[in-house]
């Protein structure tokens, strides 16, 4: 039985690979594991059996056997651990690639998150505008130093790993904002990820189901 | 040798245990490892030789012989893989342990960060009083659904955890808000990984951090 993941039923990003089963689609095609979807609506996410699941009421989740689990981080971790690919055999260069993940989780991920939502929820605020100029500061700090850290690599850290890959499902977050042009090499860097086959892959994937669902 | 670990010279929170070298300290503490501290300005922090350990010029690190390692999470999550007392053995909850962590610094966290980033940055704003009780909700949504999951539980998930250990880091920056009241069983939580003996000398050891610099 392959492992069964919960993606949103309606794509409010319009299938642009934002929501966050992508990376855990992504990991699962660079490692070559089928994978099942089950489609969830915005109610059923609230309801208990889904709660059981994910105490936060989102998506993604990973079920696999009698194992049930959450956060994608920790779902693309877990498939990282269990196949070749996604992490460095060596220990030291395996603790740092993980370094990485949590860096785009909880270090390059929360600015970006709260520009997005400042623009959703606040836009109609008599603020609005005034913060705007503070929210995309904080989001070109990490940039700042991430470019620097980057420099002229091809990755992270040597070769390509999960820390890359839920780095730049992070920055893709930032497709609409104009602030990834401000970095020419972070912009390499997305567009060198969203090049590899497996990106694709699941990128065709969840972008099948917006597809359906709005012919539907 | 043992690992060495970077915190604040100078402790912003007067050492209340809110700086991120908390949950490694106390992590090190729960597996009993002797570590080392290496205390820097907040100069030191963004200059180059911190910057190549920390992308980011912030604390914790960690080094120990080649290895240097930068995220909380990810430290504690290392020291947690190499020690016995913070993962379960069996491999499906060591992955729901791993799970909670991500949890902890990528869905409880940032709407508590962002109050309190607001309480600094914004505080004399004109929509600082109009932007609290949103903040605040946004931080209640996640307590009202941790405290669901929880219930009367001890733990999150089964004995004590990493996931345990980075939750109560997290939650214990609200102990200013008046928000942790609201929800008896998370105080609880907190208040029992509190009097766990490691999170005291761990406590004890970033005290005494600021207890020397504030008397020199
Ligand atoms: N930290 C979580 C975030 C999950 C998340 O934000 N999921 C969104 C979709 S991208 C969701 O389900 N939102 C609906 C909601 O929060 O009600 C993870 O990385 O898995
Ligand atoms: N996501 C990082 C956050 C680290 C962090 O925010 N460190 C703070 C101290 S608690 C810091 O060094 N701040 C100084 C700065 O950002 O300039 C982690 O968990 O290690």
């Amino acid at each position: 039985m392959p492992p069964t993941i919960t993606a949103f039923a309606q794509s409010p990003d319009r299938g642009r690979g934002l929501a966050r089963d992508m990376g855990v689609r992504w990991a699962l095609e660079e490692v070559g594991q089928p994978y099942d979807v089950r489609l969830v609506t915005f109610a059923e996410m609230k309801e208990p059996a889904h709660l059981a699941l994910q105490p936060f009421g989102q998506i993604p989740t990973y079920e696999e056997g009698e194992l049930g689990l959450f956060e994608s981080g920790a779902i693309v971790l877990h498939i990282a651990e269990r196949h070749a690919g996604l992490l460095p055999d060596e220990p030291d260069a395996r603790s740092r690639a993980v370094a990485w993940m949590f860096a785009a989780l909880a270090t390059v991920q929360p600015p970006i998150v709260e520009l997005g939502m400042a623009m959703i929820l606040e836009r109609d605020q008599p603020w609005y505008e005034a913060r705007q100029p503070m929210l995309q500061d904080r989001v070109r700090q990490r940039l700042d130093q991430l470019s620097a850290r980057l420099g002229h690599a091809e990755w992270l850290d040597g070769a390509f790993s999960a820390g890359d890959l839920m780095m730049v499902v992070v920055l893709r977050r930032l497709m609409n904002s104009g602030l990834l042009q401000e970095y020419p090499k972070i912009e390499a860097y997305v567009a060198r990820g969203e090049a590899r086959p497996a990106f694709k892959r699941a990128f065709d994937a969840q972008l099948a189901v917006f597809s359906a669902s709005s012919a539907s």
